[in-house]
């Protein structure tokens, strides 16, 4: 096939599938090398491997993919951002936070544990993700990408990053916020580890300065349109189908892109952030097959 | 004089004021150019400043000094050792777990903030222990021993120590422990981080192997007894002098040295283990007096 020629179709479901797998099968090794046969570990590994979309390790696979290729060191990373993704969901399901009793289809983490030790499994899938990156094992010219990789990710999911954002959301409550208020704190909350997973593995396959600033903006708008997307499906979705209860951010005054510019006008805001998105993406042509089909995945999704 | 006195008379005092300050005047540079006005950084910082003892990145000095000098590797890795430590004071001192008031002379930061902010804090302490960790400006020879400081400490921090070590003491509680249990729950929750500290600041400061080796005994041995210190000054100490209640290990039903071993074997026992961390710097003669003096600091302590 010529350069020229129209993309063969992607068979997204097929590629999901597949990078989830590989996903799973690598958490799951970890988890046997790594965990011990206690209460802890256990409640570690009921959060970890309970169902997730691992949106944040595919895109983190398709990154790679599109500057150069999934390495071992790519999967590492990509398994260390799906434990800081679980680590904060199971601390913003606690009681002192959205008290949520459902997650992924399942009990939360609190519920079928207890609140300390749903603390302590959140604290320790934190720390864990960090021993992963550290243990990935590097080429000695290569130490300092991966310094760089822990640098991003734990500058987005910290306190200039992912927590900031969990601490607007909950400030928020039973506020109205202004719709550049909602996008800020989105940006944070969930923008800035998706970024950070994108960045991650491109840098870790060899991407170049100028690809991963094209690949950040992709990330910024795709993580955004995901939040308007999750307000979306909050109002329309199915609770089966997502695993958790719908309907709940109109019933805790949540501030909502539904709320503030209608459903349809949400629609079209998703659709504008996911043609930037794509957009971003032209340097790289056919590479970045799998990155747009995320893309519209992301609009498409229905949990 | 016998060989693990110290040579010479050693300012002690002197020496944990001279390297407190380097680490708060550290610490308060990087709160100044990382923090923002937020509700968060505030409670960050509320507890990062409250006055700790900073003994972990003191030893973490002290054992860059024993093996050649200290450098801004090793104080970026004291930082970050301390927030980890903090971030574990703040956790335990949640409703959830240990459910204290008091810490440091202060109320603890769910009393000061709230729940949710105290969580949220020290992950984002947590989290903001790796990017310094990893934004320390290392020679790209010197990157890889970063990457295994980073995975030390992370280990050391996580399900496989301090983490599992509150799992154990939280389980204990109104449970009789024998000895060996309570010396396994304190190695983790204790002795992990502190060995950690110690063999970071070697390792960043250019020791061998086989000095670390030492360095980590030396270590072990006196986070057991800065534990059983801990307990003993439980039963003796001053709340005033201590900045937190004392007597409440009795109260809960908390397994102790002293109710193991009785009060005066148990001075005993961390006077010999005292005595055997000692003897583990044999090999630095000279070059280990600040550490030597430290291991007397942790047995003759009062807070």
């Amino acid at each position: 096939m010529n350069s020229f020629a129209p993309p063969a179709p992607f068979d997204l479901t097929g590629y999901l599938d597949n990078h989830r797998r590989v996903i799973d099968q690598a958490l799951e090794k970890i988890i046997i090398s790594h965990f011990a046969e206690t209460r802890l570990c256990h409640a570690m590994k009921y959060s970890l491997m309970a169902s997730g979309k691992r949106l944040r390790p595919i895109l983190c696979m398709a990154a790679a993919e599109t500057v150069g290729e999934i390495n071992p060191q790519v999967i590492a990373a990509a398994c260390a951002i799906e434990m800081i993704h679980t680590y904060s969901l199971i601390h913003d399901d606690l009681p002192a936070m959205d008290n949520d009793a459902l997650r992924r289809g399942k009990p939360t983490c609190h519920v079928q544990f207890d609140e300390a030790t749903a603390v302590l499994a959140g604290d320790a899938l934190l720390t864990f993700a960090f021993e992963i990156f550290a243990s990935a094992s590097v080429s000695p010219e290569n130490a300092g990408i991966m310094l760089q990789v822990i640098r991003n990710v734990s500058t987005a999911a910290g306190h200039k990053g992912m927590i900031e954002g969990q601490m607007q959301d909950i400030a928020a409550e039973g506020i109205d916020m202004t719709l550049d208020a909602l996008k800020t704190m989105h940006a944070l909350k969930t923008g800035a580890l998706i970024e950070a997973s994108v960045a991650s593995g491109a840098l870790l396959a060899g991407g170049s300065e100028s690809e991963i600033r094209q690949l950040e903006i992709y990330a910024r708008d795709i993580g955004l349109a995901f939040q308007v997307v999750d307000d979306i499906l909050n109002v329309e979705g199915d609770a089966g189908e997502m695993g958790k209860a719908t309907g709940t951010d109109a019933s805790r005054g949540k501030s909502t892109y539904p709320a503030l510019l209608g459903l349809s006008q949400s629609k079209q805001f998703a659709a504008e952030l996911i043609n930037n998105a794509l957009h971003a993406l032209d340097i790289f042509g056919i590479k970045s097959t799998s990155l747009k089909a995320l893309a519209n995945y992301v609009i498409e999704r229905k949990r």
